[in-house]
């Protein structure tokens, strides 16, 4: 049960978007920019990092819809996904990912773990600064929305289609807010 | 030495709102309404968590940045942050901020660290659903901060006086972005 009072009839991130529609305006801004905005990064690859980073942070609402998301995506799926969560170092991934991925779990853990080796491996790999950059700010961005959903106890269905169906809403509509009250998604139930 | 390419003449946070003005446009905005937009916590109190949590996550800049905006504030004060940073259970502090603090305190290691106990002290202190939320929404987000400003090895002058200038920007003019481009801090060196 939520720590607060939130619509029931909506889960995760979205109770809390639909809450708070001011902090959620320039939250859902933020994250387009840097999910679905233009980039030399995939959308599959941001996913990924969005992913791994709530991965990390043991939280099960995001890293089960982002991981959804990463997998529709052109260039993801399911096998990538669970090889980058077993061990990043051995994932099929470009190298410019790996170390890409590797600077991300840093900043899960701490920003003060990036080392200039780390940066270095990564422009060696062929990463721009920009790349370097906004692969900071979206793991910086998922270890505030993983503290956000999780320190509020929203709900985190259980149902692995409600998730299929969360990744197709993010992967087709992205993260602009809606004009209306937030719709709650409806699914086929397994 | 920063990881990327950044202005040398701005410092910590400021130099990466000056790389990237695109996130830095609803990071800024979204800043403002928490810590500057109406709220029954003041701005001292909402400025105490920001450095709390910063000063958990080891960040030497927005510690010292938002410390000293904390104690400018009315009702802030440098006795009252030290007695925080060594622990809030002790610290001269009203009991809802006492409970809010230490559901912000636990927001910094982990969002599943919040328990419904905690919760529930902090509604029994007088804390409104709202006031709980923007506790969790502010420790998520100055856990963004700290690990974009680390993970990018960003420069955090010594200087105190730095950080005294840069409070009285911060309490005067809040967080919105600049028009133009951001100006260099000038301070009186000691």
């Amino acid at each position: 049960m939520p720590h607060i009072a939130l619509r029931t009839d909506l889960f995760g991130i979205t109770s809390l978007l639909d809450y708070r529609r001011q902090s959620a305006g320039p939250l859902c801004q933020l994250t387009q920019l840097l999910l679905r905005g233009p980039s030399t990064l995939t959308e599959a690859e941001r996913e990924l990092i969005a992913t791994y980073v709530s991965y990390r942070n043991d939280c099960a609402f995001c890293s089960t819809a982002h991981g959804a998301a990463s997998c529709q995506l052109p260039g993801g799926s399911q096998d990538l996904l669970e090889a980058v969560q077993r061990d990043v170092s051995t994932a099929p991934l470009s190298e410019k990912m790996r170390t890409l991925l590797l600077i991300a779990g840093k900043v899960q853990h701490s920003g003060r773990a990036v080392t200039p080796e780390d940066a270095d491996a990564a422009r060696q790999a062929g990463a721009t600064d920009l790349e370097i950059h906004d692969t900071v700010l979206i793991a910086a961005l998922f270890c505030l929305y993983n503290r956000y959903v999780d320190g509020l106890a929203t709900v985190a269905p259980s149902d692995p289609a409600f998730y299929e169906a969360l990744g197709r809403r993010i992967t087709t509509r992205g993260y602009t807010m809606p004009e209306n009250d937030y719709q709650p998604l409806f699914y086929e139930k397994k």
